[in-house]
Order: structure tokens, then C-alpha cells, then sequence
């Protein structure tokens, strides 16, 4: 029988992969920790209805949907968040506020397959809900750039880029241009570095007629620094805001990693106020992961009013990233110990030795057959083994074990009552 | 707007329940590890061929099957091993052999809804292919038994059952009944805890039409140990497979948690040879995990021919046992050190503070707002601090911080450059 490969868009995760994923879930597991954050998770589909309430019909198109045997409307999650809210919002008031919950979740999207774009993939998510404060954003800039530090890059490899919804808007109203243009140019903007300048340009005069006005919006984005956004509009409330949040990232360490850049609008509906995205430097700037604030959320979903921030990171343009900067570790050996038998007749010692082993969290492995002691040697290279131990015998009815570093072929004979501290000391110091 | 709960079948893994899932997945990981296999994966759908392939057009009742937008049916993944075949046998001769892997996997069965089985639900697969040895069964039956043991079950909780299915051909043969009675009797057999004994009775009669063979069949079941079954067929070459099986299992120390038991068949077509299962003593004999030798699958995906043997365990019906027997562990503290501020004047310096724990790998939190004390001390609480760190205040001019141990109260000041080895101290004592 013709078997097809697996589904367009999705990944066969083979041991050397899979050992990728786990560095980068026990990396990211590692930071949200340290920032006291707990793992929640959600069902794999949904309602369809919980989508398409965030985010209009039009999400149908890059959906995995199907109807269950129930006639119910179902999708494959796409992102992270309509469960959240729909949590959240189902425990009304009785979770212990500020909610701080990350998840590590396998996503689903119907997308034209591109470089760094896949149809199942996984995304960090860390958010905290139930607290207005600037502060709250401050926490999650942070760690979103612990994360990406806790992976080996530095502050010559991401930068994030911070900007406010608010803060746009107020600049909106002071250029003079119509609240119906606000979204449509929401969503142009975070098009923008996917379009070229030509389709941009043409598709802004489709939303704004008034060239002079268009010239206005040019020079907004060109703005540098919040300075010069005073400079336009005055002194606003949500000048302050950012102002404050770039005090706190000071005081957080982090002012090297951030900037302020009012062109990050980020294209969703939902978000309310701070929005920032973090850009892996150079190779085109690609954005390695985004958030913001989106305070009404949680109430649209049924919930009290609940203000939230948060954000998610994509593994496959990270792992690009990482490998482009050959931040990927080699994987550590699956199989510490081998263990042979020089006789057939000491076959069956094997078992004994290898729980004795494993019974002390060391990894083992043996031959399952009775083959020769230079094939059983060949299966220990071949399983990535540390140490051979080879038991039988002379040494063996003296009650000693050979113990074989396969780095460079050193042998050692250990009476087997010092097995295990002799295989632990080899262990380490590699 | 009216948001409808999670599918029916699924679980909202709010943090509580997800600290269960993690601990359940530390430990399978522990025990896949001490038995050198490394983590494999598969995408969450695959082409609905590869289920049908396998299974039969019926299986299709059982599954969430979808049209993707490109026309290909699709279905979210019941099981791990058709992936599993297609993936081996993808790689040709290419894979070292033997192949030992393992998959902790978010599976999908659209079934009648009852205690013990969800229709979203996780599970543990370890499988060794490229190894017609029966060293290979009793390292996977020995695996599973350290998985139990691990979580803290033991020879009081569980059984491990075992048969085989070539053992039961060659009993067949011996009392004489038809080859094709065997797949539906495989079937019918794998179902008898599930349905009535009159039930059981009256689907036998359909199989078997003669009332002698029936009581035949009725006393081969009815037989305990191998030496019952060479009693009934005389001496077999899959009686001394079995019987070395149990000597290896002896090797392993692992005697006390086996028994030979013709009963159990497990009823999967696809099974060959040794078969087992795992059961939860008393409470009606669950079945936690069950597995056996497929040596014909990997080649019916178009792989080369490849001798294999696996188990699953479900996380469900093992959760349950858990509870029942006490064996879920409280779940450790998401937050260490809450740090407050005494006075707002020191309020920005928590940050600074914060970022020296958390590089040093404590989890820590602090409030985003301005509060008075006896509130941060409050939030320090509800957050489940172990500790909490007071800055400002005459300590702090003096270069002092306060530790508040939370289980008593207890107070020390200690020295800002002796702060993280207090905590560390501290921490390590609880």
C-alpha cells in the first residue's frame, strides 16, 4: 500500500527534532518560573463560535473546521486566547487576581505555506489578567526578553519594539483623520513589511482619500522617539504611560533590548492600549513574537471586567533564529550506560545490572540477543553510549565490571559494590 | 454574548489540573529516559487513510474526521502507532535499530462518554521496533512497570497480564476450532469485561455455531498457567517463548507483578505475539495500559520488514487510580519570594531586586501597584509565596533586607549581598 506522508504544513518530529523541542519548551518552562507564572492548557478545538466572536467570519478562511457527530461546529485552535478569555471568564470572579498563567500549546492555522510558516506549530503564551497597571506590560517585556536571553541571544540578535494603540490614536485625532479609517489602517500597518511599498501605498489611498492627510499619517510613522510625538500632539495620558514603562524596563535592566517605534500597531482587533513585538536583528527583521494589552476581552467572552496583557512566541521562526546563530545545543546522549556480556552464558546478568542502574536514574540499555561482544560494542556506538560496561569474564567472578569510556576507549575495572558511584563520577565529567 | 463551555469530552486544564498533567509527564519521561528512549511526535491529524489502512472503514465511527481546504480527508489522531509505522517506515533501513521510542500524545476518540474515558485525552507510548527478540517484550513490560512504580503505585495497585496471541492460535488449532472464528473471537474476547455474561454467551453462539467447541473454549479459558495450557496442547514453540519471557521478567525482578493469563487478548487486529495488559487491582480491574508484539505493521505502511513491540497507558484511568490511592502530590509552590515595598518611595527598586533572583533562577513575583504593605502581604499569600522580602524601611538605608518565612512568620534580616544565598537556605529547608 502507498502510504502518504504526513499532512502539508505539519512536521514528523524524528528523536533530533524532538530533542530541539524540548531544549526550547524546557527553556521557555524554565522562564516563565522564574516569573512565577503557572502552565494552564485548553481542549485542542473549539466552539468555532469563540473565534469568530474575537475575531469576524473571516477567520473561517485560516481555520481547520469540521462539524462533530453531533452536528456542532468545531475548530482546530489557531491561537491561544479565545480559550483564555473563555476560562477566565468562567470563574467569574473567583481566581486569585493578577492571573499570571503561561501555556506551551500546539496551534493550528490554514495558511499559504511560507518560509518560517508553518500549519501546526507551537507558541509560548504568557498573560496576565485582572491588573490595569503599566507595570503588569513591564513584567511581560521582561520576560519575554528573559526568554529570548534565556536561549543564548543577546541584545545584538532581538530588539522589541514598543508602541501604544492609545498613543496612536491620540495621534490619529490630532492629524485630523476619521475613527472609521482607525482599523482598516490597524491592519494595513501590520501588512506592511509583507507588501511592497507600491501595494502600500495604494492600498492607504483606498482608505484615506485626502492626500494631504496621507501626508500627515508619513509623517506621524516617521516620527522617532516619543519626544517627537509630544512635538505633534502635545502632552497626552498615554505619553506618560509609555514613559513610565520604558522607567520601569530601566529599572528592570532591560533598556537595551527596547525601543520605542510607533509604526508596531499589531493587526489585531482586540488590543487596547501598549502593543510590542520583539524582531530578531537583521535578515529582514522577522517578528519572532508580539503582544499587548487587551482590556475588554474577558468581559466580551461573558467574564467580569477583566484587564489582561500578554503575548505569544512562535517555535519555527525561533528555531530558525537559533539555528541561524547556532544557539541549537547538541542533543545530550539518550543512553548513558551500555551494558554487554562477554559470555553467553553471563546473558541473563544483564537484566540485574541494567534495574540495578536504572533504579538510580541512570539510562541503560543491552542487546536483546545473544550476539557477539564486538557486535554488542557496535550497538553501544550506535545507541550514542557514554560508558560500555562489560560484564563476564575473569573479572566478573571476582566480582569486578569493566567499565569502558567510549570517547576515547579508557577502561576501568570497579568491584560492582562501587558501580554506581564509579558510572556517576565518569558521567559528570563529560 | 453566551460562550459555550469546552467541547464535550474535553478538559479545561486550569492550572491545578495541569500541575497533575506535569507531574504525570516528569515522571513517564523519567522512566522513558532511565530506559535510554528518545522522545518522538506526530502531527495531530493525519490523511484518514492511514487509520482505515489499519483498522477498517469501521474505525471511521470513532474518529473526528474533517475535509481539509485542499479536499484531502483528514482525521485528528486516535492512536500513536499508525504514525509511528508510517514514520519508521518512511526511513527505510535507514534508522539504527533497534529503534526505542517514545511519545507523550494528545489523542482524540469520538466515544460515548463514560468514567475513565474522554474524548481528548493523553498518552504514554514506548514502543521497540527492529527486534523480533523476546528480550524486547520483557524490556517493554519491565518499562511499564517502572512507569507505575514511579508514580509511586505498586505490586498492591496494579498486574501486569500476559498472553500471546500465537500461544492462543496454537490452543485453537489444538481443541479444533476453524480459522476464521479468530478475529471475531479476538474481538468478542476484548470486550468481555465491558458487556454482560449473558451478552458474552449469546455473541460466542454466533461465532461458534457447535455447543461442544464452545465448552472447549469455555475450559481453555478457564485454564490458570502455562503448565495448564501444555496439559491441553502438549509442548509448543510459543510456550517456551512465554516461559522465557517470565524468566526474564524474573531477571528483572519484576516476578512479583506478573501472572500468565490466557484471558487476555487485547483486540486490536494487528497484534502477533506476546500480548499484555495492566490492571488496577480491585475496583473492577481497570485496564491502565496494554500492549504487544506487532512484527506486520510497519511493513503494511510499505517499511522494510520490521519485527516490533509497544504499550500504551492512558492518563485518565491512571489519574483516577492516583487520586484513589493518595498518590497525587501537592503541587509545588508557583511563587518563591514575593517581593514587597514598605514605603512607595522604594517601590521602583522591587524590579532591580526581582531581576537578581530571577537570574539566579528563583521564581519570584511583586505587586504592580502602589499598595500599602499589609495588602502586598496579603497578595504575598494569595500568590502562595514561600517567602517574602520586604525592601525600604530603616533596613533597607542600611544595605538590610527582610525575609518573612510565610509558613510562620519567622523574620530575618540579612545583608543585600548575602540575599540569595538566605533565600536559597530557606528555600532548601521547606
Amino acid at each position: 500500500m502507498e502510504i502518504p506522508p504526513g499532512p502539508k504544513g505539519t512536521r514528523d518530529f524524528y528523536p533530533d527534532l524532538m530533542a530541539f523541542q524540548e531544549h526550547l519548551f524546557a527553556s521557555w518552562r524554565r522562564t516563565c518560573r522564574r516569573y512565577a507564572f503557572e502552565a494552564w492548557e485548553a481542549p485542542m478545538f473549539e466552539h468555532l463560535d469563540i473565534y469568530t466572536q474575537k475575531s469576524g467570519a473571516e477567520i473561517e478562511k485560516q481555520l481547520y473546521t469540521f462539524e462533530d457527530k453531533g452536528g456542532r461546529m468545531m475548530a482546530l485552535r489557531p491561537e491561544m486566547t479565545p480559550s483564555l478569555a473563555r476560562m477566565v471568564a468562567a470563574k467569574g470572579t473567583s481566581l486569585k487576581r493578577p492571573v499570571r498563567w503561561y501555556s506551551i500549546a500546539r496551534l493550528f492555522r490554514y495558511e499559504k505555506m511560507q518560509k518560517g510558516r508553518l500549519r501546526e506549530f507551537f507558541q509560548l503564551n504568557m498573560d496576565i489578567l485582572g491588573s490595569s497597571e503599566v507595570g503588569a506590560d513591564a513584567e511581560l517585556i521582561a520576560a519575554v526578553i528573559d526568554m529570548m536571553r534565556d536561549l543564548g541571544l543577546t541584545g545584538n540578535d532581538f530588539q522589541v519594539r514598543i508602541s501604544s494603540r492609545t498613543l496612536l490614536e491620540e495621534c490619529f485625532c490630532a492629524i485630523g483623520l476619521p475613527k472609521e479609517c482607525f482599523a482598516p489602517i490597524y491592519a494595513l500597518l501590520d501588512r506592511k513589511n509583507k507588501i511592497t511599498d507600491e501595494e502600500y501605498t495604494a492600498e492607504l489611498a483606498e482608505i484615506v482619500a485626502d492626500g494631504q492627510l496621507r501626508q500627515r499619517i508619513h509623517d506621524l510613522f516617521s516620527v522617532r522617539g516619543l519626544d517627537g510625538i509630544a512635538a505633534l500632539t502635545g502632552a497626552t495620558p498615554e505619553q506618560a504611560v509609555l514613559a513610565r514603562l520604558f522607567t520601569l524596563l530601566e529599572k528592570y535592566g532591560m533598556s537595551d533590548y527596547v525601543c520605542f517605534d510607533i509604526n508596531i500597531v499589531r493587526g489585531l482587533a482586540y488590543y487596547t492600549g501598549i502593543v510590542f513585538e520583539v524582531f530578531a536583528v537583521n535578515k529582514g527583521m522577522r517578528a519572532i513574537a508580539g503582544g499587548g494589552r487587551y482590556d475588554t476581552l474577558v468581559e466580551l467572552y461573558g467574564g467580569p471586567p477583566t484587564p489582561a496583557v500578554g503575548f505569544a512566541a512562535g517555535d519555527v521562526v525561533l528555531g530558525d533564529l537559533l539555528q541561524e546563530r547556532g544557539l541549537i545545543p547538541p542533543s545530550s546522549p539518550r543512553c548513558s550506560v551500555f551494558i554487554t556480556a562477554l559470555d553467553d552464558k553471563n546473558f541473563d546478568e544483564v537484566a540485574p545490572v541494567a534495574r540495578l542502574l536504572r533504579n538510580a536514574g541512570i539510562s541503560c540499555a543491552f542487546p536483546f540477543k545473544r550476539i557477539t561482544i564486538g557486535k554488542q560494542l557496535k550497538q553501544a556506538d550506535a545507541a550514542g553510549a557514554v560508558i560500555t560496561l562489560i560484564t563476564g569474564g575473569d573479572e566478573s567472578a571476582q566480582g569486578l565490571l569493566k567499565l569502558k569510556r567510549m570517547r576515547d576507549g579508557n577502561e576501568t575495572t570497579v568491584p560492582r559494590d562501587k558501580l554506581l558511584e564509579n558510572i556517576a563520577s565518569m558521567l559528570e565529567e563529560r
